[in-house]
């Protein structure tokens, strides 16, 4: 099996997993449940459950009744902010990944209820692997209860978000664009990478580890990013180039150049490796190093 | 000292647990932690955690280690849905208690954010109690946790509303009525006093039946309230009345007249406290007795 192959795999199975946990659409509030399940139903490259997954393999793998929960949770967070993130007071899109946004199809009120909704159904869903979990798993069920409920909160991405949301149009320190990066994007692949460490039952110190890595990722991640929007072609991104500039925003390749911006990226790229590495990722999960630099060096 | 005074007293010890799970106001996603503050500490009666600490006493107590953490958590997650509702998309509403709401001072995008904030923030606060268990109590956090998820969300609270905003301006049969009372109110008083008890170490038909009670409180609760709305004066309640029959709103009175609405509130109060008087409500907690009858039977 080629990379794609793998990738596609995968994606299959993690949409199996949400499936099975996202709720059936019926009942007096159906309508709710179905603007949910519109939203998840989106698409998207489903990397947060997978990186929870694979990184899950690499300490030798978790039970399915804690982690299927935790993966279908972590997507739900996901999604949420992306239906909040585009209601007409914050980015105001009506569009994403080609369909229209959740406000579009269902009005506001209701697109702000499925966001309430998805969010604190994750946790509803989380918690079933902590009453599924033996006296033995509970103690690594709760842990990782504790990180999805921080990552994604007002010391994680809601943190970035706010701060991302209050500076639009102003010109950005290199220390605040710093904390949006690691809290609005690396928070949650974090959030995904030490679950499923936990899970797998890694000591502290692995789950320290790890989240530094995944710290890393996520930054270069976004660094990625802010170079394609330079140097991407639009054929291959399938949207318009330099919309940075245009938008007069702060970002790495505005503060630092492209060059500079790309040597962060592969000194980042070097260092998460490096980390991940020490845990034997190359023989014991080669498919999360491919995945890795996959995520930070794509062109599109 | 009489029953004002004891609910005074307790008001400022919850305040005082308030205040120390809230988030202190630093950092540069500063102004997200004040809208949260400025919401919670808006006041009102602090019902939620004072019946779940009520009802934990009636099982004889809970550790403060595990019980606090909750009991913000609940006021937070009540405190979210409040900040949500009174948006221009839901309600649309500009004051609350008499104080702007937090999209009147923070603006729509931050009111939105403030909201995902307190929500997500509930549940990293009730995973501190996750964190601060001993062994032998970690089950009974870890289906508190459960319960919390449960209640508030889609089929809880969120369904509630959803169905409420839905079919608001219609004519609404008995059952949907039901439906909206049961989740909409009912379903985080059942939280409440559900997760006292758990906390308290109560048993699980124990549990459920202080579920059953809990509904009958909520219903009861909310029949008052319509019937105020016709029977009570303008000045002891502080706002207009006749508003639900102005805006043809279906309630209980209108649907059985306000005779037939009162004789249903008496019962549902019998029922209620009926259940919870064979745990030995009247012994164990007079208090909570009185709680429940002046909630129920309250002028305003």
């Amino acid at each position: 099996m080629n990379f794609d192959e793998e990738i596609r795999v995968r994606v299959c199975r993690i949409e199996d997993v949400l499936k099975k946990y996202l709720p059936p659409e019926s009942g007096l509030q159906k309508t709710v449940l179905e603007a949910m399940n519109y939203a998840v139903n989106a698409g998207g490259k489903r990397l947060r459950p997978m990186l929870m997954s694979e990184c899950a393999a690499l300490f030798g793998g978790a039970p399915k009744k804690l982690l299927e929960p935790f993966m279908a949770a972590i997507e739900m967070i996901h999604t949420y902010s992306l239906i909040h993130d585009d209601l007409p007071a914050l980015d105001n899109d009506d569009y994403r990944r080609g369909r229209k946004t959740t406000h579009v199809v269902y009005g506001e009120a209701m697109a702000i209820l499925a966001g309430d909704g998805l969010l604190n159904y994750a946790y509803e869903t989380a918690a079933k692997a902590l009453m599924a979990a033996g006296s033995s798993e509970l103690p690594a069920a709760a842990k990782a209860m504790a990180v999805l409920a921080q990552k994604p909160g007002i010391y994680g991405m809601i943190g970035g978000q706010v701060v991302d949301v209050e500076r639009t149009g102003q010109p950005l320190e290199a220390d605040v664009l710093n904390f949006i990066y690691t809290n609005k994007t690396s928070a949650l692949i974090q959030c995904a990478m030490m679950i499923g460490a936990i899970l797998a039952g890694a000591e502290q110190k692995a789950v320290a580890a790890v989240e530094s890595a995944a710290d890393k990722i996520g930054i270069a991640f976004q660094i990625q990013d802010d170079i394609l929007d330079v140097t991407g072609s639009p054929e291959t991104l399938g949207k318009p180039v330099g919309s940075d500039e245009k938008n007069e925003k702060t970002t790495y390749v505005t503060l630092m150049g492209p060059e500079a911006a790309g040597r962060r990226v592969s000194e980042l790229s070097m260092e998460a490796l490096g980390i991940l590495e020490d845990m034997g990722l190359s023989e014991k999960n080669p498919f999360l190093k491919r995945l890795i630099l996959w995520l930070i060096h794509r062109n599109k």
